[in-house]
């Protein structure tokens, strides 16, 4: 390895430290909680230590939305694409989605929930960033849903946007209700809801996965 | 009236100015962004003055929630009283609450939604409000609801506290998204979920409202 190379790796590992911390405080207390100085003393780099990685507090701030993309991928959607397409596809979505909270996979609960009650009244790119991993996380809602309707598993006339719409509201109340209270309780109402919403949508005849 | 009377009178209506400020600068950017600084310069009154009359930034924070939640009940809970109880007033008062998000009584969007996110993962005084105020909200849900099932309008064996559940979901959400993408969109989506959990609960025969 080069001098340079080795420049690099050592930044990359103090950019990977860094995010895993920034990811935790800003799903406590916010993105605007991200200080430069802050993370200086309490991971005990300089301040132009992390400055030089990341350059800004608004860098700072998108890479944390970017990493916190990046571990939700890992929790939730890659996992539930191990489910073949189908009814089965969303529903193990939706359970994985309610672990990720439950567990506290950030101490502050799902990260984007927060995210964005913190920017969706503002402007700028870290809402702007906000807005996609929302569009992103709906989008694959949905695009599951119509999955398990390409398989021939729900009615005819099954209004997948607003299953959608209606899933996202049952999971997304869960953790804020959860983590405001916390309690479990509301993890058991969404399972409820959700299958409820996937017994109501689903041809006949589909096999349908263990609901409570 | 004596001077005394006068003082305090002045005192109460400068009170009422700054929380009609403060209620809208929260609702955008949260209750943290509430200092006595920034209201006394965008007020024009002295940073004493504001503290006279709040004494602290908690007491401010405090403040502000309560009056938010005066406005809440102005514009949501107490128009829907008027509507005798039953299914159509559980209706009627979703009805107000999707109005009163959708046209942005706090520029913010609703309130509460902002103030849970911020203080959620957090402790204190104004973690403890924002929590009795999403804990009467839900519990005014469910009585509304159990009036109804009181009046015979819901079929036996409805759970109420699951109903509730899912009709705060489907508000908070379309809330929550109608302000993070700017589209109205989503308060039709709502009207549509509640509309069918309303329906399915309705006991044969009440006269269910105009639903979509």
């Amino acid at each position: 390895m080069t001098r340079v190379d080795g420049r690099v790796e050592r930044g990359n590992r103090t950019r990977g430290l860094v995010l895993r911390r920034t990811v935790d405080i800003a799903s406590v207390e916010g993105l605007e909680a991200l200080t430069v100085g802050r993370l200086a003393t309490e991971l005990e780099l300089s301040k132009s230590g992390v400055f030089a990685l990341f350059g800004s507090k608004q860098e700072l701030q998108l890479a944390t939305v970017r990493e916190a993309g990046r571990i939700f991928a890992d929790r939730v959607v890659r996992p539930a694409a191990r489910t073949p397409a189908g009814v089965a596809r969303v529903w193990r979505l939706c359970e994985l989605w309610l672990e990720y909270s439950r567990v506290r996979v950030f101490p502050g609960g799902c990260f984007f929930y927060g995210a964005m009650a913190e920017f969706d009244a503002r402007t700028g790119p870290v809402h702007d960033a906000v807005v996609r991993a929302q569009r992103d996380w709906s989008a694959h809602v949905e695009h599951t849903i119509d999955e398990a309707r390409a398989a021939g598993e729900l009615r005819a006339g099954t209004d997948v946007p607003q299953l959608a719409f209606e899933l996202v509201a049952l999971l997304e109340t869960a953790n804020a209700l959860s983590v405001l209270h916390g309690e479990e309780t509301p993890y058991g109402r969404a399972r409820t809801g959700i299958a409820d919403r996937l017994r109501g949508a689903a041809a006949d005849g589909v096999p349908l996965p263990q609901f409570p």
